[in-house]
C-alpha cells in the first residue's frame, strides 16, 4: 500500500464503503484499513462471502444488503462520520442502450442514499463519479468546464452530484464528489463492457483476438485504482468541507498507444481488430487534476506502463477465479 | 399578437404542444396559430374542455391524454414535425420538498417523451426549461457558465436538457432548449406556490396580505409570457438545427422594485409584509440572452410596467373564473 503519505494527518474515522467489495471501492477499503480507521463495507456479500476483500477478513465490519432497499441502507448509516458511495450496477454501454434503468434505479438509489445519510446524521458523503462520462465531450477538461454528457449513464451521475449540492443547501450536508478518469487495476471485472484494460487483458488470458474500438485521436486518461482511492482519502481530513475534484493524471493515452504498451507489458502474444469507436464512448476524456493535486502536494501518480505490468502479474496469479 | 415579425419567415408547421392549455403553452399556442401553423394540443382537456383556449375553438386539435401514458403521447405524436414541450405538475417549491417526484415523473416522463418522438419520426423537440432553477446562485449568467442547479426541479430539467444530447446522438433528434426567466403575465394560475407577480394579484383581489419573500438583493428577470411565448417560435425557421438559449431580458429587477411597480400599476389597495427570502429561491436570477437575441434582431422585449398593468388589466376581467 503506497497510502501512508496521505492519510499521515488524518485522524481515524467511522467509515462505511457502499460498494465496497467491488473493484474501485475494495482498493479504497485496502486503503483505509491500511490508514487506521474504523472501516464497514456494504455490498451483497452473497452467501455471506466477499468477492474482492477476503485478504482483509477480520480487519472490516461486513453489512450485507441490496442498495436499493431503503432500511437496509438506513441501518448501514447508523453511527458512521463517513459514507463513500462507489456502488453501481450500471456502465456507459449499459446506459447507452438503457435510459430509464439509469434513471430509475442508478440515480434514484444515489438520491435515497444521500438523503438517508441526511437522516442518519452522517457528516459527509463521497461521491465516486465518472470523469469521462460526465463532461460528455470537451476535451482535456477541468472542474471550471461546462458539462455536456450526452450518455444516460453520464447524464445521471451528473445529476446525482448535483443533487448532493440540494441535500447540502437543505440539510448542510458536506459531500466530496471525485470525477475520476479511466480506473484500471487488479480485480477489475474482465468480461464487463467497459474497463478496456481488464476486458484486453481477459481477451489475451482466454486466446481471444483483441477488439482496439478508436484510434490515434481516441484519447483516454487511465488511473491506476489505487491512486484513485489513495485520493479519495482525501475526503477524511476534514469532514465539513465539500468539492469536486477531477482524478487523472492528465494526460491522454491513445488507444494504439495503450496496445504498444500492452506489447511491452504482456508476456503472451495476441492477436486485435482495430474498430470504430462505438457512439456510447466519448473520443476523448483528459482529466487535469490540478485542484486536488495542490491540496495533496505529496501524492505522485504511479508509472502508466508498470501500473499495467503489475495488473497483468496479479491477473496471471488469480485467474481464473478472479472474475 | 406581437408575433408577425419573428415568424414572418417561416413555413408553415405541423407542430404538437404539450402542455399547450397551460400558461405558457396557450401563449405559445396563439402565436403558432397565428403563424399559420397546423396546431395540436396535447393536454388533459378534463370534461373535454379548454382551460386557456376557448377563444381559438376550431383552430387547433385538441389531443386530451395522460402525459406519463405511453400510448396516447406516442398517438399525439405522429405526424408532426416539431414537438413542444411545455408539461410539467411540479415547480421549484413542490420539488424542494419531494425530490423523487422530480426524478420519478418530470425526468422520467420528458425521456420517455423524447425517446416517443424519435420512434414516431418527429424532427425536433423544442423543451421549455427553467433559467431561474437551472443555472444555480450564479448570476448574471449566460449559456457558457456552469450550471449548479441545486433544486431538484432544476437538476431535473439540467438532466432532461442532457437527455436531448442523447437523443441527438443516439437518433439524430435536433432540439432547441429554452430556459426561460421568471415568466408572467395572462392565464398564470394565481394560487401555485410560484409565480410571484400572478400570486400577489391573485392576493390582492381577494384583499389578503401580500408575502414578499426577499430584499433588494433578491434579484429576479421577469419575462412576458406571450414574448417567451414568439421567440420560441424561433425553432421552426430550421428544424434540423439545435441550440440552447437563454431567454430573459437581462435585467435584474429587485423584489422590492416589483412591488413599486405594482403600487404604481394596481388600482386597489393592499398591504403586505416582508420575510426572508426561501431555501428553495435562488438569491438572483438575470439571463442574458444576446445568444437568441442576435438570431432574432427583429424582436424587441415589451416594456415590464406595461405588461404588468396588462396583466392586471387581464386579471380584473377574467376573475374569478381564470384560475
Amino acid at each position: 500500500m503506497s497510502s501512508a503519505p496521505t492519510q499521515s494527518h488524518i485522524p481515524p474515522r467511522k467509515v462505511v464503503v457502499f460498494g465496497g467489495d467491488g473493484f474501485i471501492g475494495s482498493h479504497l477499503v485496502d486503503t483505509l484499513v491500511a490508514g487506521g480507521h474504523d472501516v464497514s463495507v456494504f455490498a451483497r456479500f452473497r452467501n455471506n462471502a466477499s468477492k474482492n476483500l477476503t485478504h482483509l477478513a477480520g480487519r472490516f465490519r461486513m453489512l450485507p444488503g441490496d442498495f436499493s432497499h431503503r432500511d437496509s441502507v438506513a441501518a448501514a448509516l447508523e453511527g458512521q462520520e463517513a459514507a463513500y458511495h462507489c456502488i453501481t450496477a450500471s456502465n456507459p454501454v449499459l446506459g447507452w442502450d438503457n435510459p430509464y434503468g439509469e434513471i430509475d434505479h442508478e440515480l434514484r438509489n444515489a438520491v435515497q442514499f444521500f438523503d438517508l445519510c441526511t437522516q442518519q446524521g452522517v457528516r459527509k458523503v463521497v461521491y465516486a463519479s465518472s470523469g469521462g462520462t460526465v463532461y460528455g465531450p470537451g476535451c482535456p477538461v477541468d472542474e471550471n468546464a461546462v458539462p455536456r454528457p450526452y450518455n444516460p449513464y453520464g447524464i445521471c451521475r451528473l445529476a446525482a452530484e448535483h443533487f448532493l449540492d440540494y441535500f447540502r443547501a437543505r440539510n448542510g450536508l458536506a459531500a466530496d464528489v471525485y470525477r475520476i478518469g479511466n480506473v484500471f487495476g487488479p480485480r477489475q471485472p474482465l468480461h464487463a463492457s467497459q474497463g478496456v484494460i481488464a476486458v484486453w487483458m481477459g481477451h489475451i488470458l482466454e486466446g481471444k483476438t483483441l477488439q482496439v474500438f478508436g484510434d490515434e485521436t481516441t484519447l483516454r486518461d487511465y488511473v491506476y485504482a489505487e491512486d484513485a482511492a489513495e485520493l479519495m482519502t482525501f475526503s477524511l481530513r476534514d469532514l465539513a468541507s465539500s468539492g469536486t475534484y477531477n482524478v487523472g493524471s492528465g494526460q491522454g493515452t491513445s488507444i494504439l498507444r495503450l496496445l504498444d504498451m500492452f506489447r511491452a507489458v504482456v508476456d503472451k502474444p495476441f492477436d486485435y481488430t482495430i474498430q470504430p469507436r462505438r457512439p456510447s464512448d466519448n473520443p476523448c476524456a483528459i482529466l487535469p487534476s490540478g485542484k486536488l493535486l495542490g491540496l495533496c502536494p505529496e501524492f505522485r501518480f504511479q508509472d502508466l506502463q508498470e501500473t499495467l505490468r503489475r495488473t497483468w502479474e496479479h491477473l496471471k496469479a488469480n485467474a481464473p477465479t478472479n472474475d
